[in-house]
């Protein structure tokens, strides 16, 4: 039967558009930047989708990120390629929050999605939607995370993928690319010295270039974690969420995920105060807030535990800045030593190990308190962006070994 | 206002009974194992629990195994010691399927849960119950993912915890411990050795035993595996569920999950043929069976890479005879070889990176198939009991190091 013109239709996307110039772009066809250099963004038919799907009809769907479609860019449930991802719970820390001083503080934790990080869900929008455009073959450069999640969603869907990724990245990360059969490469650099081979690579040799920003569509599977934050909450906002920020999409994504919840009459008015969380070994983006500056400055020996977020400079950096001004957030930058700490407290007070990313956040909420900038009444929402058992080396174990029929003292 | 009769009750819970003798215990105390040293199992009052929830309702509850609190022992909500758990991706797996030549092949991905395995869902609930019941220590020997989440969730409820495990356990699960505060020690032995030193600890030191078994609650929480799975697919089972076996406690789980849903009329009278799976290194549930003994004898110099299934002689060994001979099921053991080959297909073929005990099932459904006891049509359902993250030495990872600016070739 044909469609009529009042069938519900499974995705609203329309069309893209630059982040800073405003130019638009075709979205039926493989997209990169902009030609002014920035990333382009997805954007919907809100007025439509307002008309044709409701909070209420969401509340009955299947508990992953796919239950918000119709403002994913993803046009056919065929396309979708899924390992389960999304809904990852949001859970209460009374104790930590008591010895942080936040009467209502909560964690949503990312760690419970394929491939144990947040980046599972910007890999299975983005392959999705790469694969539905006819992609066969992607490469990026990562901190590790983002490569093992987008190998594996790569697999998933029968693509190719190129892996280019620090040695200091996480370990496990190289497994995960490893076993996914994605082409992995090590680069005695940082990121930014893997984006360079990256794109050298896509130049020569007919890769999609799915880095950070320079296609549309990661960002729309991120921004399901505000969609999800939002409908936990009974579909409103929290008071403060604070997100650790290297690339940043994360942090957009909640914002773009904010002003269309808004325009789909979701939400109301209110809006969170965004923060955006560094390591003082690179603040590139606390340095531009500091400064009231629209855009970042690369930062110079940049070095963290949090490794993820070692990123010296953003190519979504001047939309995280306006994420943080226009939702009356801050950009703070917090130490290695009290990233530890933070993360050694919330497993012993709530039996969470965390990525050391995630727990600089706590580190910042803790700081932000002590200033007052953050009220005993807030409500506080941290964003953890992976599982601490991804992260060995962040902690200190020192365990006696028994022989057998050994006595335990008392 | 006081509580009518006819009032709804968060739990059944009525009653402990013997597995083997049948005594019955009361529930109200904290119990262990029966006088005749056979595991105590939770009995439901499942009449009136019927007439009480219907599946309609479940349904709309929020994604976490406690959605079946009424057959669940803990009897206060305000009770309940969460992390987010429950509700794992039920996957298909098409093109692995056809290579094994099983058209309706699935995975239940039990490495989505806090601490990236199943064990987390027996954390839960036990810790739950024995916090509700007064207890304040807990002490278990561990092949490390139990002693991990067992850890983790005294944590979260504020309990103290003593762990014992092997040295050949994963690496990763000593780091959980000693985040979550435990007091962890090593043993240069086998799992029986730990809890030899465990049961030393707990007559002398006042632990409650939480040894596999030796409490009634971790396996009420395991049970919820089986429970989603039917919810999962409608409320009905599939034709075969494989299972890798150590101390069996998943499978015991799964068939008490599906005896108790047929007792409720939540699905009809079909059972699925439940298959456990062992390692050729260590197969006492495998010999038993073959020889039609309903117990299991110590297996001599166990050895497998699939060490969570290193289990030489399992406290409820005739429970998991008992469910694989009552449902027509089988058990059968697998090479290391055919573990790690299996692990690695499936990461290449659908992207699913995950533990060698899950990947057990795998080459145990290959070979079933190839002897034709699986049919090309039986709907397979395999439980994946961990992620692949926190086996990092399965994979063999050999990467080239590039120096900045270098260049990919062709």
């Amino acid at each position: 039967m044909p469609s009529e013109p009042g069938d519900l239709r499974h995705s609203y996307l329309d069309r893209l558009e630059c982040g800073r110039c405003s130019a638009g772009y075709d979205a039926a066809v493989w997209q990169g930047l902009c030609t002014c250099g920035s990333p382009l963004l997805a954007r919907y038919d809100l007025d439509l989708a307002a008309k044709q799907v409701a909070t209420d009809e969401i509340a009955g769907r299947p508990p992953t990120l796919w239950r918000y479609h119709e403002i994913l860019p993803v046009l056919s449930a065929d396309s979708v390629v899924s390992l389960g991802e999304g809904m990852t719970p949001l859970i209460p820390l009374p104790r930590f929050g008591a010895q942080l001083g936040i009467s209502n503080l909560q964690i949503k934790d990312e760690g419970l999605l394929p491939t144990g990080s947040f980046k599972a869900r910007g890999a299975a929008v983005g392959v999705s939607k790469a694969r539905e455009l006819g992609v066969r073959r992607i490469a990026m450069p990562t901190n590790g995370n983002a490569g093992a999640a987008w190998a594996t969603y790569a697999a998933r869907a029968g693509l190719e993928s190129l892996i280019v990724m620090p040695v200091d990245a996480p370990a496990i990360t190289r497994a995960e690319c490893a076993v996914s059969g994605a082409r992995l490469y090590l680069v005695d650099g940082l990121i930014g010295d893997a984006g360079a081979i990256v794109a050298d690579a896509v130049a020569r040799l007919g890769y999609a270039d799915v880095s950070t920003l320079k296609e549309p569509y990661r960002i729309e599977g991120k921004k399901t974690m505000g969609l999800e934050l939002f409908e936990q909450i009974g579909w409103r906002v929290p008071d403060v969420i604070l997100y650790p920020t290297g690339g940043g999409v994360g942090l957009i994504g909640i914002w773009k995920a904010l002003r269309e919840c808004q325009a789909l009459g979701w939400i109301g008015p209110k809006l969170p105060r965004l923060v955006a969380v560094q390591a003082t070994g690179c603040a590139p983006i606390v340095r531009a807030f500091e400064e009231h500056a629209d855009t970042s400055e690369p930062w110079p020996d940049a070095r963290t535990i949090a490794f993820g977020i070692t990123v010296p400079k953003a190519l979504g950096d001047f939309l995280v800045l306006r994420a943080v001004g226009e939702t009356g957030g801050c950009a703070i930058a917090v130490t290695d030593e009290s990233i530890l700490g933070a993360q050694q407290r919330l497993a012993r007070t709530e039996g969470m190990f965390i990525c050391p990313e995630g727990a600089a956040c706590f580190a910042a909420a803790e700081r932000l308190r002590q200033t007052g900038w953050l009220g005993q009444d807030d409500e506080v929402v941290v964003v953890n962006t992976g599982a601490g058992i991804k992260y060995p080396t962040t902690v200190d174990v020192q365990v006696p070994v028994l022989s057998k029929g050994a006595t335990i003292p008392a």
